[in-house]
C-alpha cells in the first residue's frame, strides 16, 4: 500500500473549502440501477433468488455489462464468470479493484453484494464522466458465485482471481451437477479457468462496499462502518449418541436422551459468547433421530460455530466448544464426539485503506464506527493478493439473507459517496488529480 | 367380571399337588411359530417391517390362520382386517378374547404384538388338544394395525371391534392413500366396516400378553409383570418463533434464538418428570428452521409428551408443560405457543383379572411385579367394551420398536404359561374343569 502513501499524507490533498466541490455519485441513478438489478431473480415469494453460476447471475452480469457499456465503460468477463468494467482509457499503474458480487442466496435480499457492484460501477461512471486522472487503474468487478448457494463453492469468482480455484471444477450443486456444466452453459469457460488468476502485484488494493448485515450501525445511529477485518470462523460438527427408547416405558433414570444432551450443548455453546470468550457462538443446525413424539431421541447432530476477529479468541472459542462437549458427555452418559469441519482465519483490512475510508467519511460529514465484519466477503479472499478495505452501511433491523433485507436509500447513496471519495483520496495520496479539474459531464 | 367370581374364589380350585399336572404350553412350538412369523416382513436392515393394513400384515394373518387351521382351530377375518381363531366346538357363554396385534412399526422388533398373538393361538391349541371345557368361549385375536405406522390410525382393529371406527375410512397413509384402498386390497371390506363391531356384553374379558417394552422387569429380575393399567398421555405441540439472523453479524444480545429457547424447553420438560410431577415427560420431536450452520435459528417446533397412570398427575404434568412454555417465553423474548394436540385418559386393568394373573404366576412359582404400562395397547381400547387384563414379560435392555427388541426364549415360554394358567383359573373360578381331565393330545 505504499503507493498510496501513509495515512497522514492524504490530508493535505483533500479539496480545500475554497476549491471546486468534489464529485458525488448520482444517487437517483444508483438507486434506479439497484432496483432494476433486483428485478432479475425477483422471487414471487419475496426477495431475490439469483444463484451463482446459474442463468440469472449470467443475466444480471449481461445486464450490468450493458449498463456499463452504455455509459462508456468497457465490460469483459473472465472464464470464472467474473464481470469487469474498465475505463475506456485505463490509467497506467496497478489496478484498484472495486466491487462485490451479483449472486444471492435462495430468497435473499436485493442489496447483499449487488449494492457494492452497482456502487462500484457508479464510481467508475463518475470517474469517467469527470475525466478524473488517477495514478492507478480503477476497475469495477462483480465476482461470481460468492454465496455458493447453488454450486457449493462460495467465493468462486474471487478464488479464481486469486489463483485459489484448482478444485473449482470438482464443485457441484446439491444434485451433483458440476461447475463445469454451469460455467459452459452460463458464460464461463471451464477449460480456461486458470487464466482467471491475476498475477501478484497486479492489484494495488481492493475496496468493497457492503451492507452490514447486522444491527450494529443502525443501533448506534452511525451511517458508515469502517471494517477492521473479517472475523475468522471455526465450525465444529458434534455427534451425540444416546439410546432411542420408548417414551412411555422407559423410566427417566434409565434414559440416555440425545436431545437432552443436545439441548445442554446448545445452551453451553451460547454461554461461550455470553461469557465473552469469543464474539459469537451459535448452534444453527440441529437434527435429532428418530425424531418422533413417542421415542426418546437416540441421536443428535449439531454444528457449533464460533467467530472472532482475534485469532487467540477464536482458538479459545473453539477450545471452549470442546470443553462443553466433554462436560455434557460426562454429565449425560451420552457419547458426544466433536470434530472441526472447517475453519478460516481472521483477515485484517489494510490500515491505510481504513484511514482513507474514515477520512472520506469525515470529509462528507459522516460519522463512522470501526467494526469487524461478522460475515464472510470476497475481500477476505482477495486479501491474499492485495490490501483490502471495506465500507459498511446500516442494515435495517440487522436483517440480511432474507427478503426483508433493506437499507434506507439515503444511506445507500452516502455509502457510495464514501466509496467514491475514498478512491479520490487514494488517488490524491498517490499523486492523481482527484477529479477536481472537471465537473461531471452528465 | 362377576362371572369369574371374586379373586379369592379361584384358589381352592387350583390343581392340588396330588392331582394330574395342569397343562403347559408347548414352548418349542411357540418359539418356532414366533420365529416363522418374524420372517414375514423381516427387514434386510434388521428387525421386522410389517405395516398394519398392508400386504405383509395380510400375509402374516393368512399364515397364522393356516397354522391355526392345521391345528384344528377355526380362523375368520372381519371387515377391519382382524383375525380370529376359535375352538371348533365353541363353549356357550360370552367370549374370553385373548390376543394382541400382528403389525409392526418400521424396522420394529419381532415380539411387539406378535408374541401375544402367537401365545394366544398356542393357548387355544392347548385348550383344544386337552379338550378343556370352559364356561366361556376362548377366542384368539390378531388385531389389525395397532401401530398405525402406515395407515395413520393406530388401534384400527380394536377400535373397529369396539365400534369406535366411524372415522376409519378417512385415515390415510402419509402419501394420502386411504384406508379404503388398503382394506379392499389386503383382506378387509371397507363397505362393511361397521359390522366388525361387537355388541356390548359379548366379551367377558380381554387378556393381552405382551413384552414390557421397558427395563423395569429386567432390572428387578422378575419374570412376570401384572399390569395395573395403561398410562394416559397428553401431547402438547409447541411452536417457538424467534428471529432468523446472520450468525456472524448479529451480536449475542441482539438475538432471539428459537433453538436456544427450544433447548430450554427440552430441559424444562425433562425436569417435570425429574421433579416427580408426572412419571414421564419427553421431547421426542424437534425441528428448527432454517437449520443451517450460519444462521441463528428463527423457528422451532417441538412436542412435549407427558404420561401417568394417575389422571391428576397427568393433568399436573400437562399444566407444568404450559408453565415451562410461559417461563421460557418470558425469559428468551421468543414467542412460545403451545397447544394440546392429543390426549388419552389412563385405563385401569380389572382387579379380578390382575388377581388371576398373579395367582397363575404364583402357581407356576414365578415372581410378579405390579407395574403400569407406559405404552399403549389394544387393551386400552377394548376396555370400553370389557374388563381387561395384561401380562408383561421382560424386554432385554428395555428395548422395543427397534431391531434389537428381544426377550429370552424361556421368559417367552413362561409368559405364555402364565397366560394359559390365567385362562384356566378364570375358567375354574367360573365353573369349568380347567383342563385337568385330559392330557395334551400332542
Amino acid at each position: 500500500m505504499t503507493q498510496f502513501g501513509s495515512p497522514g499524507d492524504t490530508t493535505e490533498r483533500d479539496p480545500s473549502p475554497a476549491g471546486p466541490p468534489a464529485p458525488r455519485v448520482d444517487g437517483v441513478r444508483l438507486l434506479q440501477i439497484l432496483d432494476r438489478l433486483g428485478e432479475i431473480g425477483a422471487d414471487p415469494g419475496g426477495g431475490v433468488t439469483r444463484l451463482g453460476l446459474g442463468p440469472l447471475e449470467q443475466q444480471a452480469r449481461n445486464w450490468l455489462a450493458g449498463v456499463g457499456h452504455a455509459a462508456g465503460l468497457v465490460p469483459s468477463t473472465d472464464p470464472a464468470g467474473n464481470l469487469f468494467l474498465r475505463l475506456p482509457r485505463p490509467a497506467r499503474g496497478p489496478v484498484l479493484l472495486i466491487g462485490s458480487h451479483a449472486d444471492t442466496v435462495v430468497q435473499g435480499g436485493r442489496l447483499d453484494g449487488a449494492y457494492g457492484v452497482v456502487a462500484a460501477i457508479e464510481v467508475l461512471r463518475v470517474l469517467h464522466a469527470t475525466g478524473t486522472r488517477l495514478p492507478f487503474d480503477p476497475v469495477a468487478v462483480a465476482f461470481s458465485n460468492e454465496e455458493g448457494a447453488l454450486v457449493q463453492l462460495p467465493f468462486f469468482g474471487s478464488r479464481a482471481v486469486c489463483g485459489q480455484l484448482a478444485d473449482g471444477l470438482s464443485a457441484t450443486d446439491r444434485s451433483g451437477r458440476g461447475a463445469r456444466e454451469y460455467l459452459a452453459e452460463y458464460g464461463g469457460d471451464p477449460d480456461r479457468l486458470a487464466e482467471a488468476a491475476w498475477p501478484a502485484g497486479s492489484i494495488a488494493a481492493y475496496l468493497e462496499l457492503h451492507i452490514e448485515q447486522g444491527p450494529v450501525l443502525e443501533r448506534a445511529g452511525i451511517p458508515i462502518g469502517v471494517v477492521e477485518g473479517i472475523v475468522g470462523r471455526v465450525i465444529v460438527d458434534i455427534e451425540v449418541t444416546g439410546q432411542a427408547q420408548h417414551a412411555g416405558t422407559t423410566p427417566m433414570d434409565a434414559r440416555r436422551d440425545a436431545l437432552v444432551a443436545a439441548a445442554e450443548l446448545v445452551l453451553g455453546v451460547r454461554r461461550i459468547a455470553a461469557d465473552k470468550i469469543c464474539t459469537t457462538a451459535t448452534v444453527g443446525f440441529l437434527r435429532t433421530g428418530p425424531n418422533v413424539t413417542n421415542t426418546v431421541p437416540g441421536t443428535a447432530r449439531l454444528t457449533a460455530e464460533v467467530r472472532d476477529i482475534d485469532p487467540a479468541r477464536l482458538a479459545a472459542g473453539e477450545a471452549a466448544v470442546r470443553e462443553v462437549c466433554a462436560e455434557v458427555e460426562r454429565r449425560t452418559g451420552c457419547s458426544v464426539r466433536c470434530v472441526r469441519s472447517s475453519g478460516s482465519a481472521p483477515v485484517a483490512t489494510d490500515p491505510v485503506l481504513r484511514r482513507a475510508i474514515a477520512e472520506a467519511a469525515d470529509a462528507l460529514g459522516l460519522a463512522q464506527l470501526s467494526l469487524p465484519s461478522g460475515a464472510g466477503h470476497d475481500a477476505q479472499i482477495v486479501a491474499s493478493l492485495a490490501p483490502i478495505g471495506m465500507i459498511f452501511v446500516p442494515s435495517s433491523d440487522g436483517i440480511s439473507h432474507a427478503p426483508a433485507e433493506d437499507t434506507p436509500p439515503e444511506a445507500l447513496v452516502r455509502g457510495a459517496d464514501v466509496l467514491l471519495r475514498t478512491v479520490l483520496r487514494l488517488g490524491a495520496a498517490a499523486g492523481g488529480d482527484t477529479g477536481r479539474g472537471k465537473q461531471p459531464a452528465s
